[in-house]
């Protein structure tokens, strides 16, 4: 067992509002990908109720975080501060939960994508954008393609991702450019 | 002087058609973006006229360029060759007509933009972009900007290469994503 009732109590006790409902849409969503595409549903959950955990931190706490546990911040990570979430949130993980190294990448990567994701990577970031709360425009033909290709699900998400980045004039992080690559590379095809 | 009549002569009869055509489409764009942004207009003209020189060759004869030259190709060029005519032209331009690094430079990175862009490297993208023959949907606001705001013009153009690249599904160049964040990091705003 990953975990159990006293820590998943522990960690959903940090989140309310939106964040909370988010959260476990976002659980549900990720064991329901897990089941279709064959990853542990454990993993899934655990992996989803701690993806956020630091989501509501200000600049100056994500830099404490970053300084605490040794991460470096990249240029574009310095400006768009809000994206150092993923990574402060695996820090976390792994720090105060003793969560394994698949769970902690998972975590890490649920913002940015990055090359070679694993199942367990994918699942995480397909289930942040699809989860059941979520209703901007684009929302629905991921969760249509999520039901039957998740690499397709993918790249529709991080193609959806990049032209939002650019019609909002904003930076786009080296490992969301290196992730859409990677699933063309692997053969992936736009739908 | 950069260059003499004979040399040019040279350099135009390696071209025929409709790239002859589009050669001295971009020379003119150059000379007069030259002109408008502060560019010696002879080097904006050399730059123009030797940028697509290895374009009409074959993906082995790319390769034996690159072979003979010691350029070697990323991963995106390996597969997306066509790329790599600036690459190439650019070694021709400094191997077989002595053009100054400046040049060189322009010529190599024409096709991918890159960060930290010289004011001629910015003219020769922008050209090939906006010459006359160009009538692809997106050169007329291209040709708007580029007679008021160099920066915002290059914004333009790379957002709508990427967003054409992303809705045709194919692989995005690390130069062309670098050299929009740097422009953006340098605060010009997409307008």
């Amino acid at each position: 067992m990953l975990y159990d009732e006293k820590m998943r109590t522990d960690i959903l006790s940090r989140l309310s509002g939106y964040r909370l409902e988010h959260t476990l849409g976002c659980e549900q969503a990720a064991m329901e990908l897990g089941l279709r595409f064959g990853e542990d549903t454990e993993k899934c959950s655990l992996a989803a109720v701690l993806h956020d955990i630091t989501k509501r931190l200000s600049r100056e706490e994500q830099l404490y975080l970053c300084d605490k546990y040794g991460i470096i911040p990249c240029d574009v990570e310095k400006m768009e501060w809000k994206m150092l979430h993923g990574k402060t949130a695996a820090a976390i993980a792994q720090r105060e939960y003793h969560a394994p190294p698949e769970i902690v990448h998972a975590i890490a990567y649920h913002t940015t994508g990055c090359a070679k994701m694993t199942t367990l990577d994918k699942i995480l970031y397909l289930a942040d954008f699809i989860e059941p709360t979520r209703d901007f425009k684009g929302v629905e033909p991921a969760r249509a393609l999520a039901k039957r290709d998740m690499d397709q699900a993918l790249l529709y998400c991080f193609d959806y991702s990049l032209s939002d980045l650019i019609e909002r004039g904003k930076l786009i992080h080296k490992d969301t450019f290196e992730a859409r690559n990677w699933l063309i590379w692997q053969g992936v095809q736009r739908v």
